[in-house]
């Protein structure tokens, strides 16, 4: 029986719509979830992305991710079970989606690799078995498997979770690469089995990852493989990070043939206002992205047309709002000419006004394009 | 006639409550006005301090402060008046008290005393009509004359303003500071000769400033010269900067007698929950002070019996709020274990949580004060 429950509203030939349930929020996708990598999403209140005072008649905000290698690090997820779960810790009562941990550990293992002078105190060591890695916070060191990294994610009650994967740099050929494959599926199995005998009648789902690069044929040996796993979804990853829009966009096209038709798709990193609405053409549901918040923190502003640098001067004494169709309160109530005064000085307002209207600018994007679709005629 | 009006709903020996009309808002005093020096209050959404959401019971906040020599500057007074005004600008329709920039000229000319490396960069130079200095953002020259800052703080909107005054450093022997006193009563007259002739019909109301250290007689003549420019109220400064808190008590209970009894008085900078507490005893009515965020800034919290360090380890998993009676949406929501996460990560959350308490606590704490007063018998 699956948890996680849906409902087509409309699915057209590029595109569709659906209502899932799951726990005790329903959600419409394709939907946007902003990235709450500790306990926090940068910058915000989060109570406002739940108030229509801020958001207007927009739906509320009710899917984060959330990081499960910082939070395993600080404070702990022992500490966040005793806390009642994350979503009580962080006072919200939105699902929560949360990543395996593996890309932080692999961006250590990276920096090591790149960066010789703290390459001694940063220790990863893979096996088949495990990961072992030093905590950059104080170097402590710690170790996940793919059963802990599934216990990690219960303690912080994740209503959505991933299975502790693998894979490799730019620089590794590609026998290398399938290596690595054989390994993340058998952990995806070991992951599973876990979840099964130890979570079977909790509330909690899991999905697992299908990767490896551009390489086609060993997507569509993965996705053959991990499609037995996906019970309630499937997430995609390993694209938009190093490569070209290109490349990214011939894998979404190349996947959305193979994946699953009967379960949600998350699309991992994925989050430009135009790589998000390419991949909705292409049945994907789920996307999160760090750009919206970290253009925030850096006086860039999504916009219909390009993106805006606050901090430019011909915004000086420019008294109209980011965008005239944005419902955030951001564009509602605050001139460029006011948050360019914020962002010459600094004030945090400034990057929690600009972060909070960049990912209501996605969640408004993707709420026209389901309002889009539903009103399509059916082919 | 007087453009500020009050009612007197308590007023008994040691304490008063009063009900003051300025423009398009009725205050209660006593009041704490929270510190907005850059058109925003630092780390917070001004939003949430007049949202019930927010601050629960409370009166929403419809007095604050802003700071003339740094909207001057930045981004100058004339960008805020095309922006409608200082309100418009933050959008937001409370009250705003602006105070006449003379105190962050003064820091200029004590830190070029003090800091040799930059004294050729920052100029500073007074004479009785004017005081020239650089600016500490780009070192471009300017001056402020008593009419000039009549004239900025009209640009900016300001419900209540102040005028330019000057004062001595701890090191100035009494004479120079009875010579700085008498410009100042000089400056005084000028400010209001020139608000009185191109000023008059407006909405706004001039205080004038009471100083001079802990010298009780200056601060007697003082007060005999300028009461009569207490037309609408009268701020006392230069106490709690660098004093003692009993040299600050003993100013507080000197000027208390003195003061024109029928105006409200504004202490200027003060804002420990116990020094308000004991100027509200000599009826003073109106409060500012950048504690209560630079606190938030510096993880402290204000409670009930002492300051919360949230940072320190026995805070690691407690669950509990920051107090039990503030009726703040942080102690209403969070705990002290989430707070210290955010500390512990440096996330702008924190900061903004434990500000936004701060101000409120203190906002909580004169609310209860009235309440008091308010339901005790009149002797």
């Amino acid at each position: 029986m699956n948890k996680l429950k849906f409902k087509i509203l409309k699915q057209v030939w590029n595109a569709r719509v659906w209502e899932i349930s799951l726990n005790w929020v329903k959600l419409t996708t394709p939907i946007f979830m902003p990235v709450g990598t500790k306990a926090t999403i940068k910058g915000l209140i989060l109570d406002m992305l739940q108030d229509p005072k801020y958001i207007w008649d927009l739906p509320i905000i009710n899917l984060i991710l959330a990081n499960t290698f910082h939070l395993y690090l600080r404070p702990g997820d022992q500490l966040i079970k005793d806390a009642w779960w994350l979503h009580k810790f962080e006072n919200r009562n939105w699902l929560i989606l949360t990543d395996s941990g593996w890309f932080q550990v692999f961006s250590l293992w990276l920096g090591k690799r790149e960066d010789r002078e703290h390459s001694h105190q940063v220790k990863v060591k893979l096996t088949e078995d495990w990961v072992k890695f030093s905590s950059p916070y104080d170097w402590t060191k710690h170790f996940f498997t793919p059963e802990k990294v599934v216990d990690i994610q219960c303690n912080f009650g994740s209503d959505i979770m991933m299975v502790l994967d693998v894979c490799s740099p730019t620089d590794c050929n590609k026998k290398t690469i399938e290596k690595q494959m054989h390994i993340t599926h058998r952990r995806a199995k070991r992951a599973f089995d876990h979840f099964e005998k130890k979570y079977k009648k909790s509330r909690w789902v899991l999905f697992p990852i299908v990767q490896w690069w551009t390489h086609l044929d060993l997507r569509q040996e993965s996705i053959n493989y991990l499609s037995q796993y996906a019970r309630d979804g499937i997430a995609v990853g390993w694209v938009s990070v190093w490569e070209s829009k290109d490349l990214i966009r011939e894998v979404v096209e190349f996947t959305w043939a193979k994946l699953p038709n009967n379960k949600p798709r998350y699309l991992m990193w994925v989050g430009t206002p135009a790589d998000i609405s390419h991949a909705i053409e292409h049945w994907f549901d789920m996307f999160d992205c760090v750009l919206a918040t970290r253009y925030g923190r850096h006086w860039l502003a999504f916009s219909n047309h390009w993106d805006i640098k606050i901090t430019n001067a011909k915004y000086k004494s420019d008294f109209s709002p980011l965008t005239n169709t944005c419902p955030c309160f951001v564009c509602k109530n605050y001139s460029k000419a006011y948050l360019q005064h914020l962002a010459r000085e600094k004030e945090m307002l400034g990057w929690t006004l600009l972060s909070f209207h960049n990912i209501i600018y996605l969640h408004n994007m993707l709420e026209n394009w389901k309002q889009k679709l539903l009103k399509q005629e059916t082919q």
